[in-house]
């Protein structure tokens, strides 16, 4: 007997390309010393030394913790607190009409995986850009749902939003129900984020759909806390909140990037509702799948984040510490853009983030030739994502000549 | 609009019943206080005072992890030092033939999810005794699936084998596959372990399914170490290690009672395969389940095990300190099986672990009717479900003659 699984229609890779290049990547490091290595894998922030920067104030909440706090389980959708905290932290200062519904979820993943599976039927696709986190993918395949993506540039580097529209209709045509995936700000893998001209565009569109079609518009900004100013970064959230009634907007917001508990698996979706029934609805459903799925989530980071909220002082140790930390994150990317220009290194639009993603034709052969030089990427279907979050300035400053260099020999 | 969500078949509950019935008895412990209350709703481990019980030994390995070990990225299937614990944790002396494959999970919820997941086919029925958990049905629901049950016991109170037997034969005539789960030793909610004797018959059922019939048995044993002595309790595993080919054995394996860290989510799926290639197949389609649902699992409980499986010391004082509290529940639960005897109330057959269950054919009105002396159970289909992990001995002793007067007034 050689295989006992039920494949059921999902295509199932022998690795997974990600943690493949970071293995390579430690491996490296371990053989030649840090300083010999880029290793611009990795999906979480490191400082400048190659350390995983958690902030002191998120540490110090942790450790604070008394036992029965982390150790018992959390009601399903969250704690009272946690749930009250995370759309603070979510939302910010805006101000919604809409009838919120929150579900807490073990990391962003999760909340992805409980939209599509409560707001598309089995056999439907899902709507997502051409550049995006591969698991979207993985998500609707292992809930029997395909992919369909629009192109998310034009021809002049430009939010496509003729390819959207076109596709929405398309979509909608045959299905009841049709899942939306946009990620942004500082989307990964190219660290593109809507303009508030391309949110209009994306409104214009989702004004055109029939009344009796049903969108769930979810919202992935994992990386929404380092794209730029808090306030200037939730500016979406006006369009999100003044949609139509057959349009509701999930936001799947995380606290792996925002409080770096990329471990600890915490998140949350998040409604804005027309309606107080669809709003409990959410919650209903959600709350379902996720007791059929995982039950309930971590509760540690929970109580810390429920902590830091209801504590002014903590609340702005906290803010203070990310600031400086999206500070010197949003200098790697504005260094690696300046350093591209000058090589003539082409890159996907981008603003800010974590990732730079480089169009190129043979991205695995990209790859291999540039570990040789001890530098490491991820390889993408159509590009390499360069990792600016867990790179040195001075190194994001040296990558753009030696990828030029690499794709030139 | 009323509703935006895509039902796809599933029964989703307004309310689910555990929640409502411990929600009702904090609200009572609140007005009244906790020694006139008996809160027999939960399932954690609670000491006479009524407080959660989390190891010393865990609390303080907790304590001692350094932020980065906790706040990064565990690998999908889990850290390597965790995945060599945790099958040490499940197997404990037991060494087996098999081919061991290991995937971690957040909790044991996540490990039956990813084996209907990965071993039977939308449309498909999975079985399970007719005494059961009831996320075993939302889970199957959540994927698509049925749930068929066979009838636990037969008139003589023994483990109908008879009747597993049948239902074995039944589903293999249409299906192609089938995943099957027990919960044993110390089954929630009856509390009752197959014997040595009950496996034999399980065995000899297997051994009858014709060769192109593919089966996951699916073990749930998330209350093990609280079901007797850690070597008498795995007696099973030859058993489990000695089916034919076309037989999975899928261990469930949880560290929320095991390690008191119910709300850490950590469990692990462990599979005893016959060959290395079923073994790679399994950690391949269950990684790639998880990384569609809910990315990785929590680290910190990952590395507290790790820690305490690397030091011997430890490793005693949290077994010892286990010992203990299983010799406090052991004791809740001969109480609570004596005074029944002495009340004449008839309980469904018992073993060991956190519940006892009295058959009824009105579980939410005598739910009701204890409430109103604030005694609060959880209704289950057939009967109610008295958690003695969550109740003193002495109330031990007091409820089962409370139960009985509700059930003839």
């Amino acid at each position: 007997m050689k295989s006992m699984a039920a494949y059921n229609g999902r295509e199932i890779p022998k690795e997974d390309k990600v943690f493949a290049a970071s293995g390579k990547a430690l491996d490296a490091v371990a053989k030649y010393g840090a300083d010999k290595v880029i290793n611009a894998t990795v999906g979480a922030l490191y400082d400048d030394e190659g350390r995983l920067i958690v902030l002191k104030s998120v540490e110090e909440t942790m450790k604070s913790l008394p036992a029965a706090s982390y150790a018992a389980y959390a009601p399903i959708a969250g704690t009272p607190g946690f749930k009250k905290a995370i759309v603070k932290a979510a939302l910010g200062d805006f101000e919604p009409k809409s009838y919120i519904g929150v579900v807490g979820t073990p990391g962003g993943t999760g909340a992805i995986r409980n939209a599509v599976a409560n707001y598309s039927q089995p056999g439907d696709r899902i709507l997502t850009h051409s550049w995006h986190w591969a698991p979207y993918k993985s998500i609707s395949s292992e809930l029997y749902r395909g992919i369909e993506r629009f192109e998310m540039f034009d021809a002049e580097g430009g939010f496509n939003i003729e390819d959207f529209g076109y596709k929405v209709k398309k979509l909608t045509r045959n299905q009841e129900h049709l899942v939306i995936i946009l990620n942004t700000p500082a989307n990964n893998p190219t660290g593109y984020s809507l303009s508030m001209d391309d949110w209009y565009g994306v409104k214009a569109v989702l004004d055109e759909v029939p009344m009796d079609k049903k969108i769930a518009l979810v919202l992935d900004v994992a990386y929404i806390d380092f794209a730029g100013e808090p306030g200037e970064v939730r500016e979406f959230l006006k369009v999100a909140d003044n949609l139509r009634a057959n349009i509701l907007p999930i936001i799947a917001y995380s606290a792996s990037k925002t409080f770096t508990l990329y471990g600890g698996r915490c998140a949350a979706m998040i409604c804005l509702a027309h309606s107080p029934e669809v709003a409990d609805e959410f919650v209903k459903v959600c709350s379902f799948s996720a007791r059929a799925s995982w039950s309930n989530s971590p509760r540690a980071p929970q109580e810390v984040i429920e902590r830091i909220y209801s504590d002014e002082d903590l609340l702005k140790a906290v803010e203070q510490e990310r600031a400086a930390a999206r500070k010197m994150l949003l200098a790697r990317g504005r260094a690696f853009e300046e350093e591209a220009a000058a090589a003539g290194l082409e890159i996907v639009p981008f603003r800010a983030g974590f990732f730079v993603t480089i169009p190129c034709d043979d991205p695995d052969g990209l790859c291999r030739k540039l570990e040789e030089k001890n530098v490491f990427l991820i390889p993408l279907d159509k590009g390499v994502r360069v990792s600016v979050a867990s790179s040195s300035e001075a190194k994001c400053r040296r990558l753009p000549a030696i990828i030029k260099e690499a794709m030139e020999s």
